[in-house]
């Protein structure tokens, strides 16, 4: 997709984004990204190291808006490329059900779920990578972590805006948490 | 929620939401209605008679806006009594996540899903209800048909915009499709 | 169902059941039972305290065994009854699909659930149950408790062979892990 | 595994089994095997031609016991390789769920899929396979065939024993279904 066909079609001037967070709920899309053994199971998770929307670094997941006319696994391709570079050979699940829907607002006694900027509806998935992944330019680390390390009180500290238990949901669904 | 409320919250003005709809995708959520039996198994599926966004005359399930700052399972109680009445008795599920998440795009070529006026995401889910169902004035008739009958040929003709597709979904999930 | 028609469908001796136990996995169901708000949120989940099969007290969700030529559905309302008597009135879902599958091992080393007894494969389901609920004779008493107090330090090591884990799946399934 | 710790752990001779089988429901997982693009879409599923259960020539999928002891994950990939050869590279999904469970009873009309053999409850997962697949001994051959052709009426037909609602139940759960 040319940068000119995404002009056109997905992304927006900062004025315009401005005035569409306050009028509807934007539509997200979160991929947890795992290491998995030859059985499918979940040998390691990745998380990013990145400054949040509420200025706070915290560890988190690979997380993105929608665009206007781009599919769902358009964009989760498009949101991992960016985060974890064009060499990572992302598994999209064949199933396009995300396996939990977590809705974020400004204030964070709704849902416990938090983002200063907008009410964002967020799809996520577990997503298996296959490549090499590397910190794009937003990014300040990736660390790969076992799903104990992933759900210890050190690393729970470091997750701000609800990442922590995003990503125990995540642990959960697929068998492994602690 | 008082008019008030919800026009500071959600509602957009007709010029607000022709903006909006043609910057990014509006979130909605759809509600398959079944009357299940004391085992928790369908029995019928409820199908709404109601005039399409393209201007067709379809039957349909339960559809609408998720508003501004509204969480999802309000948004699913709020249009299932906009189009059952407010004595439907929704039972909503415990789990959060859609069966589904359906791409509504205005060509009909790019996902089989279309709505002229908007790209939508869709979460669909299966609500069991268990009160009185009353067409609502958008609604001109509410039809309880069988699993076989509602997945016949003779219903799947009267179903634009790719709903025949999506009950299929549903049916399939429940481990009911024909 | 009478005794005569459950003897000669499902129902085994003491010693058969102690020679296909050592021979191949069997098939359990256990329900999560839940008290669900007018939304389907879970408010409360109710816990059984009674002994288990390696001798402990545990709190622990209702469990049960799928007879010969048995459906799954039958047995889920078979074992709810039997745990929480006959006025429990449970809403099973309509997806006949469990929200995990956990898998027993007499040693507790192989997947952290452990049944001294058997290989046991068990189907988890999440049932919200709408009457009255009163301990069987084998069951000692029935708490019901807030998803904050279900994961509380305190009860988890009420529980043993691994149904504090199976508990928190479920209430992350169900987006309500605290 | 050798063949002797698999005689000591979950093979039976005939007589054990038949008895086995006449007494409790035996545990089954099933695979759909299919190929994806690099979106993770399903782009062909692959229906092996063999002998069933019930004495005739049927497109099916990947099917068999678990064993005692085994896991659902190594039973899901013996049974991949026994049917699709040792370089099929399946991806197991990260979710230890299956997307549907299907109930097998020798008499068709309790749940429209049937065994005259046992009751069988089988764990049916969509399995992305990479490698080369090969028809088995036991396997006549493999077809690869689009969802479309999957559901055609001509490929419906050479489906018994449930298999072909087994299959669209698969297309559906990965929003494929046509």
């Amino acid at each position: 997709m040319s940068d000119q066909t995404e002009t056109q079609q997905g992304w927006l001037t900062n004025e315009e984004i401005e005035i569409v967070r306050g009028r509807v709920p934007i539509v997200y899309v979160e991929a947890v990204p795992v290491r998995v053994d030859d059985q499918g199971r979940i040998t390691q998770v990745g998380l990013l190291l990145q400054a949040m929307p509420d200025g706070t670094i915290s560890r988190s997941v690979v997380s993105g808006r929608v665009l206007y006319r781009e599919r769902l696994r358009e964009a989760l391709i498009r949101n991992i490329e960016k985060d974890l570079g064009s060499l990572a050979l992302p598994k999209l699940p064949s199933c396009p059900t995300p396996f939990t829907v977590v809705e974020y607002f400004p204030n964070g006694d709704v849902s416990g779920y938090t983002d200063p900027r907008q009410h964002a509806v967020s799809l996520v998935y577990v997503v298996p990578v296959e490549g090499i992944c590397e910190p794009s330019k937003a990014t300040l680390d990736i660390a790969w972590l076992t799903p104990e390390e992933a759900d210890s009180p050190e690393v729970r500290v470091e997750m701000t805006s609800g990442q922590d238990r995003l990503l125990r949901l995540a642990l959960a669904h697929c068998g492994c948490l602690p």
